[in-house]
């Protein structure tokens, strides 16, 4: 990592070193500071994971840069590339550990192959909520814990967006207890396939280019993808019309950025304050979006493509439960890094949950009637 | 309104015209913009309703101000002034509006007897959470309803934290059905005051300075505050032992940040979009706070000052949301500004609430086990 880290400095060294020329020799040496001020433009690449104007997330992407750009004056200029354009959905956070880009747009679970403690600091089955995830992660301890495992990558995270609740997925059958899940195909990468397995499920990871065909073929029984918004745009009602609910496998997935440790350090601290604020607006304002988009696309599925919306039985939600607990223990179990990343979260969820109990649950309970 | 406006604009000007006379005048003309950016340092009063590092809230307004002043590298330097410094608590509107400070920190439902309409943008009984509220203002409408009713104060509006559902509250007594509610006596500002006379009970309104005592010598049989974080400084454990939740009458009451329009808009392009995200970020950071901390106060009440713990129960809970539609629809009637409001609003929290039955709250209640 070292060699990175002083390759990084070396560049910006010399980016700097060029801004000065363009500004021509005839200040007094006092002026420096302003002079760099005044004219370095400090242009950027952000990489992600995800394709041109994917609703939501690319669009995320794109309106993140634009603040940062608005708010610098256009000293911080960064050019977003979507997923392909300079490297692959995948190669995100390789690519922005080496500098090749100086920050990225993704997911943290993505790389759970190279850190599998990563994957707490997106979501996990009957983990916490956006709301609980973002308290988790500023006053909780999230933070540095996540800053601490993606250090030795010479990258610095930070949530940069959160979907909310997602739905539980889409399915060609009713599901009327546990029973009906032996045996069931259904697409589910990550922790939540490793639930399914528990409860005599068959998870199959399948790419999102490849879910439709598969769902509607009966290559598969079933298939999680996002919510309403997302599911709408993606034509899933075509290929099979149960809706179930809730998205218990992923309950609040977090968008991360992250940034090449060399070049944010390198940044001015107004500069650096500028883009933690707006990576934290951006945080905010995707859930926000989600939460005003999803029920729009929710009635267009069920009053127009006759979609059928039913809620998971109790005795299913109760065996995915002890499944999920199960699997956290022995992710955590896995390795140092994942035990100790998983002990702060279990502790702020069994926290949060107390005090939700109270609070957030026991009011959207009552203003339901129930 | 109009000459307020021209006032603003006039003063800016000067202050403008001053500090080009202090950047001293050795600059070619085509510099001016440059030498305005470099020298320009605007000092800015921001007035608030708290007390001096009121938790989360007074401490949450100086966090703003030190954000902006870190983005802005000093070019923007706002003063926070506690409650009564500059002008007392509740004159916080109208200091802004005329231009005594550019900005304030506060509560829009103060504001209620010169705006009916505004007390739809902080909270109301049975109405949107923290979560849903952010989404009504940024991508449901709610933020420009709120800039039209603002306008004619030259007032800009903007959400800036918010500390989530509210505890019920505090009680000398058990509350075993909607009877043990005739003829109580509980402090409730508002309109969940209003709800509170609909159910029988008599709403009293006291300042936050008057209540401890009031509730030990029995004046009232019951207080809200706000919830556990808060509740717990203020040691209202003392005074009575029954802790009710949820907090029905404020599941999410809105901080806002108010600028004077003139103020706002004379800034340069770059430091206004500096304070949006930095106003955006603080609301997040609040409800982050409050959520993380909560729980841990709420465990102190109960194992350190033996608190009891109680929901509501359910018929009370009824009568009080059945009592509660009746209110808003009566305070929308009152004014065709409030009906305008309400009517966004209410068809926001109808859909919101549809999504929510199968995001949130099935979540939540699947994660509980229920």
């Amino acid at each position: 990592m070292r060699n990175l880290m002083v390759l990084g400095k070396l560049a910006f060294a010399g980016l700097l070193a060029l801004s000065l020329v363009a500004c021509g020799g005839s200040e007094k040496a006092e002026d420096t500071a302003k002079v760099e001020k005044k004219a370095e433009t400090i242009h950027w690449k952000m990489v992600t994971t995800w394709p041109k104007n994917f609703p939501g997330l690319g669009t995320g992407a794109e309106a993140l840069a634009k603040n940062i750009k608005a708010m610098s004056n256009g000293r911080l200029d960064i050019k977003v590339y979507a997923a392909g354009e300079l490297v692959p959905a995948l190669e995100v956070f390789d690519a922005v550990s080496r500098g090749t880009a100086e920050m990225g747009h993704s997911a943290s679970y993505y790389w759970k192959g190279k850190v599998p403690a990563a994957q707490f600091f997106t979501t996990v089955p009957f983990g916490l909520t956006a709301l609980e995830f973002n308290a988790w992660i500023e006053f909780g301890g999230g933070l540095k814990l996540w800053e601490e495992i993606y250090a030795p990558f010479n990258l610095i995270p930070m949530p940069a967006g959160n979907p909310g609740v997602q739905m539980g997925g889409w399915f060609n059958k009713e599901i009327n207890s546990l029973a009906d899940f032996q045996g069931l195909k259904m697409r589910m990468p990550g922790l939540g396939g490793e639930v399914l397995k528990k409860v005599g499920a068959s998870p199959i990871n399948l790419p999102g280019s490849e879910i439709f065909t598969a769902l509607q073929t009966g290559t598969i029984d079933a298939t999680e993808w996002v919510g309403p918004y997302n599911d709408l745009a993606f034509g899933l009602y075509k290929a099979a019309k149960y809706y179930y609910y809730p998205g218990w496998h992923e309950p609040g997935s977090a968008v991360e950025a992250i940034f090449n440790k060399d070049a944010f350090n390198a940044l001015p601290s107004d500069l650096q304050a500028i883009v933690r604020s707006a990576v934290q607006q951006a945080n905010l304002s995707m859930l926000s979006e989600f939460t005003a988009r999803n029920n729009a696309a929710l009635q267009t599925l069920v009053n127009e493509h006759h979609v059928i919306l039913k809620p998971y039985p109790q005795d299913l939600l109760l065996a995915l439960k002890k499944a999920s607990d199960e699997t956290l223990e022995e992710v955590a179990a896995n390795d140092p890094e994942s035990q100790k990343v998983y002990d702060s979260f279990k502790k702020f969820l069994d926290s949060v949950s107390a005090w939700h109990d109270v609070s957030e649950r026991a009011f959207i309970n009552a203003r339901a009637g129930e």
